[in-house]
């Protein structure tokens, strides 16, 4: 026991030694992975307004909530979607035991990888693809699978794992909130359940905090057995003016930071930054062509157009990830 | 900063004092409220076994989720629903501004205070009167209305606060999970948006561990101030096979511990307890006519019948509340 003792004193020396140190030489050492500017110096004075005890900007820790988007604002969207690649390649690995999809749009463009083929075919196109490759299984059998597929997936121009495609500063920025006592909650257009699997490891949130877009499901007892099963049929889009309700859904408290990078998230730091007292949103504009993608207004994925208009007079901070970033993905 | 260090110092000394404290006397202070005997040894030993490190049952703190019902489970649900009870207060709060309720059922019921009529009018009536005062305002402006009926609404029978008629054995079980590092969700057919104003402050559970059911919403923004709209429309259904779903699509994680009341608990005790390694349900039996209700098999809410027949062979824990509870509410 004595060692446990010594243990305890020990944080709480440390603790209190943390708490002495001018707040200025800890500021020195947060977000590492940013250059010093504006978008930093954005986001840490916020963060020290909001937890400064006694301040006019204080807000208690239960209600310190942030909210991020997942895909181009913690980790890339180009050429495509994850969860679409994620999509692709299953339908390829279930193409064995489908043989009519040689002759049937959308698989058989897939199967022949002509993407632009698969695009040709639409939102529709799309949904026919999501229903074969996400539902008609277990929500277990659907998350070993995920697992599986991002254990060795990789992306087709880095080679890298996509969890290696992470953003360093976002993660960076995930751990400082996480520091100063806030709850951090993904709030995705992507696949709930495609998510959960990989998000604690990765990013360091867990399950109960991923928001996301969802199919319907039905519970039922095989031979003895209860399982949850995935339908072929949307329950629930988490984009665009669906972020404020799977916000209110899921966690019923309105955020006080939301950070995003294309026009889906628009309404998120809409909701977020019209609350009262002091709030914070962040866009992310993807201008950097030679570490990551030049994109905005014209993208197929992650289109920031009305946000490039409107953040700015919002007072919301827009992140350059040519000139506010570092470094982009991890080692 | 003396001060700081000085009672950092102090809470380390304690914590330690706290380890070095031998189990057994750790054991004999907690659930004050109940009674020695086969309940209460079920609940201490499952908490043990997932809790002991090394040990065959041991379970991570990250997975240890623990659900919990609401009505007839964490406070009071006779002789009606407390929630049902806010609806008709609501109705007759609400009948000057619509002078055609006086003629129009069920709304006619209600001002009379004809609880027989109002029953008559069957879930159809009961889905108008929900309609009528649950919905057609924003998710704030009902947020406000619930806090304020709950801070002065009071049960028929007794005079108290309805959050005075929680049970305080079930509030000790809650401190004592999450003294275990349990991480605790009410997981009930009440209203998502209904509870979640109030279940911090009666049961320390927070907004967003809160899963009901729910109406749909709309966000809007009016006269440039974003706002979430309640319509008039179901959403989701917390309720029977819905437990299991609500709680795979709030929490996503498969709880080891859920605790009911009803037969609308029954899929969510067994969803948990198939899970692998060691799992615990609980049904609390009311069968106290002197110090709450008696009722089970009949009763028009929080009818228990088949969860009687089935959960001792299940391996559930049955509570009598007349027998394993030396104190039902707080004084």
């Amino acid at each position: 026991m004595m060692s446990l003792t010594r243990r305890l004193l020990g944080q709480a020396l440390i603790a209190s030694a943390f708490f002495m140190t001018p707040v200025v030489a800890v500021a020195q050492d947060v977000l590492p992975s940013w250059n010093n500017g504006a978008a930093k110096s954005s986001i840490v004075e916020f963060v020290t307004a909001v937890t400064t005890q006694g301040g006019p900007d204080y807000v208690a820790p239960e209600d310190r909530v942030a909210v991020f988007d997942n895909d181009g604002t913690l980790w890339s969207e180009q050429p495509m979607y994850v969860q679409l690649a994620f999509a692709l390649d299953r339908v390829k690995a279930m193409a064995p035991d489908h043989p009519e999809w040689k002759d049937t749009e959308p698989f058989k463009s897939v199967i022949a990888g002509d993407m632009k083929g698969v695009m040709a075919s639409g939102e529709k196109g799309l949904a026919h693809i999501v229903a074969a490759t996400h539902a008609g299984m277990s929500t277990e059998e659907f998350a070993q699978i995920a697992s599986d597929w991002i254990a060795t997936a990789k992306h087709p121009k880095t080679g890298k794992l996509y969890t290696q495609m992470i953003y360093k500063p976002m993660r960076e920025l995930i751990d400082y909130l996480k520091a100063n006592q806030f709850e951090v909650f993904i709030v995705s257009g992507g696949g709930i359940e495609f998510m959960r699997p990989w998000t604690h490891q990765v990013y360091g949130i867990p399950p109960q905090n991923v928001v996301g877009s969802s199919i319907k499901t039905k519970y039922e007892v095989q031979d003895g057995k209860p399982v949850i099963m995935r339908l072929p049929e949307l329950n629930f889009v988490d984009d665009k003016d669906g972020k404020p309700l799977g916000i209110n859904n899921h966690i019923g408290k309105r955020p006080i930071a939301a950070f995003g990078n294309s026009d889906g998230d628009f309404e998120m730091l809409q909701w977020t930054t019209f609350g009262e007292g002091r709030r914070f949103g962040l866009l992310i504009h993807h201008d950097d062509a030679e570490r990551e993608v030049a994109y905005d207004r014209d993208s197929h994925f992650g289109k920031l157009d009305k946000g490039l208009d409107q953040g700015p007079g919002l007072g919301w901070t827009v992140v350059s990830m040519k000139n506010d970033w570092k470094q982009i993905f991890p080692e």
